[in-house]
């Protein structure tokens, strides 16, 4: 038998691009065994032809989308560019012309999932998305075939290694928040413009990925009530220390029967919890099912080679599916129709620290008006600082968020409390 | 478009297999959704037809395998009554009748993957196993597949439930191993006879499947170097502690330039890595692959409704499979036939604790024998112990194992040795 190659083509040539590039040249045997045909880079569409980009092999360039579309011996579109638009009319292109689709792409997925699946689907191609969410970090495989038998009721995780190593940086080594940013910065964690990271926007993405996952039921970005880090502070680090807690900024998802719950926000969690000891820049995906009790999956969430690593295994899936004739053969799991929660009725312990006057009765007029709102105290730790200020830090036990809303907003008409300076959920 | 169903044969109904049972029943609407065929148990072997067996529909039963065999209508055959026999006969019968199998028979794969693996790829059938290590962890599918394109040089792990719980509790509760194993038992992480768990054999089994899936190499059962936990004592987890280190038994394989290195032992671990974290009777597997870094999943290794939920994730693939006429799409990936190392090359660190005589020069002869056998010492703590004695415990510089046997049968004919007491790697 003769040997059979598959002839792919890249869309997009960045960072992950580079990496999916080296690593299906450096394994081209291995492929060759474990999908039992050859995999060869066909062409590489590029925005400009010219630029310098060492190493790759420059007859494979071209900035037509077209001459991928139209070679009918390209199989498989690795789309790996990022953003919305051309992206998504590409994928859209490619699916409908019959080439199986790969991609990285969570903002895209988070937002048009339903449109690409279905385009998939309809023409019997894979669309397969592991590097989407954890990077390296097999997630989505696992959530679609081998946890396929359990009811999920819920995925929490650090979904962000900026984020991350932002909050490692500042338990650890009592650093600002901009300080630990400007290293983060420094050594290529953070891009020049974070705001999609340290806002939770990135974090955001996945958790709606997640969900779709873990409940079969579409939620898109917009679904994901998120809350960034920019406000934790050095005094909340050392709050969470001495509560025996650690900030994270985790992404979580849950099913409950008033509907789903996404959302991603800075989380107070117990030292002990396994996602308490993730790490720098390391993410990791906690699941709770009915049968499987719990897992964690934990690696590298984002990078050149540990995105590379997801999407060349789902390249060669994608290449068993083709020797094997059955591309498609997992499609869109979103078969039932939930509703989004609001974000208003989630429940939640939280921690909130303020400033008040040092008077006697002051936390007896905050305790009253957290009363009227249903909201229960569990903890108070009151420090004097310094002057006629003292700080106040409550943790609650779960309320309602738009009762405990109600109650901070109430909060400011006491004429004793100076200022509200967080409000950090508790696990 | 009518309704498909698939019959599927369990070959047992003990925990496991009263586990798949129920589970199925439970998630027959999601099974329908995620395989597109209604999935219905149509026959369970058993060895006693007249066993009493709450809750499973007697009619199912029967005691004649042939019968399940001779059955063209069953498609799937789930293996669930462990053991080599007749478990090894029946799965063999089964591939070669076409008929696709799951199986949770780590001590059979272990031993004779190869030709279990062999007929399954000459009868184009399916063979999964993903419950055999890890129990509900997703493990086997992330090897297989997501991680498929890196070259993974190293695979570390808790792979064994009863052990670990054993360890943390005389981690955490200062117990003695016979106290701990005793709680153990009480609770059911035990077994009436736990050597298979507290020797490591357990743990073997899959550290040699892993490395297997790992190196794309076959490593057996025989090939892993095995060591227990029953030699560790209160004072090793005291030592331990002190080093800022914690004990776990952990199955280990690596790929080195002289061959597969495949061993269960116990290993001090420094309490910062994340497999020291991994309590009670959790399982973790730690892999580092060229592109992918590190990752590492956890979750629960047994226990009926996880292990099932594995079994049950495996069903629901086979039957996507069935459905999209691709059995065997993921055959066997050992295409490599790499040497396995001896045991006695390996290099480790090593703690060693012994009872001295208290005399001034012992040291220096202790030290003397290490230096001829090339054995390097990082760290020597020494304690008086009352009497003329006194405890010397010694952590070496990594050392090839068969010196490290060489100097400790030395160390007996010194005189002022009185008694080595553990000799524990580290990591």
């Amino acid at each position: 038998m003769g040997e059979r190659t598959i002839r792919i083509a890249l869309l997009g040539i960045g960072t992950v691009g580079t990496g999916v590039y080296k690593l299906i040249r450096r394994r081209r045997d291995v492929m060759m065994r474990t999908a039992g045909a050859n995999i060869e880079i066909a062409r590489i569409l590029v925005h400009s032809l010219n630029k310098e980009r060492p190493g790759i092999d420059r007859e494979l360039l071209t900035d037509d989308f077209d001459e991928i579309l139209e070679d009918p011996s390209i199989e498989l579109v690795v789309e790996v560019m990022g953003g919305i638009e051309p992206a998504k009319t590409m994928i859209l292109k490619a699916l409908n012309a019959g080439k199986n689709v790969v991609s990285a792409n969570k903002d895209l997925i988070a937002v048009h999932g339903r449109e690409l699946f279905e385009a998939a689907e309809n023409n019997g191609c894979d669309f397969m998305f592991e590097a989407a969410v954890g990077g390296a970090i097999p997630i989505i495989r696992p959530m679609k075939q081998c946890l396929a038998a359990n009811e999920i009721t819920e995925v929490m995780g650090i979904m962000n290694g900026t984020t991350n190593f932002i909050l490692t940086k500042m338990s650890e080594e009592n650093m600002s928040f901009e300080d630990a940013l400007a290293i983060a910065t420094e050594l290529g964690y953070a891009e020049a413009d974070p705001t999609a990271d340290i806002e939770g926007l990135d974090a955001g993405r996945k958790a709606a990925i997640l969900a779709c996952l873990a409940f079969h039921s579409r939620v898109t970005f917009d679904d994901v009530y998120i809350e960034g880090i920019t406000k934790i502070s050095k005094e909340d680090i050392a709050y969470a220390r001495e509560l025996g807690n650690v900030i994270k900024l985790v992404g979580r998802a849950k099913n409950t029967e008033e509907g789903i719950e996404a959302g991603v926000y800075p989380l107070m969690i117990p030292k002990d919890h396994p996602l308490a000891e993730i790490r720098n820049s390391f993410n990791a995906i906690y699941v709770y099912g009915d049968a499987l009790d719990e897992a964690m999956f934990m690696g590298r969430g984002a990078g050149e080679m540990p995105t590379a690593s997801a999407v060349c295994g789902d390249i060669i899936d994608v290449a068993r599916n083709i020797m094997h004739g059955c591309c498609g053969r997992i499609s869109c799991t979103c078969y039932r129709q939930l509703p989004v929660k609001e974000s208003g009725k989630v429940s939640n312990k939280f921690f909130i620290r303020m400033k008040v006057k040092n008077l006697p009765g002051v936390l007896a007029k905050v305790a009253t008006v957290f009363g009227l709102h249903k909201v229960s105290i569990s903890q108070v730790i009151q420090k004097y600082s310094g002057g006629d200020c003292a700080e106040l830090a409550i943790v609650t036990e779960p309320v309602r968020e738009y009762h405990m809303r109600d109650a901070l907003s109430l909060m400011n008409a006491i004429e004793e409390v100076k200022e509200i300076c967080s409000v950090i959920r508790q696990f």
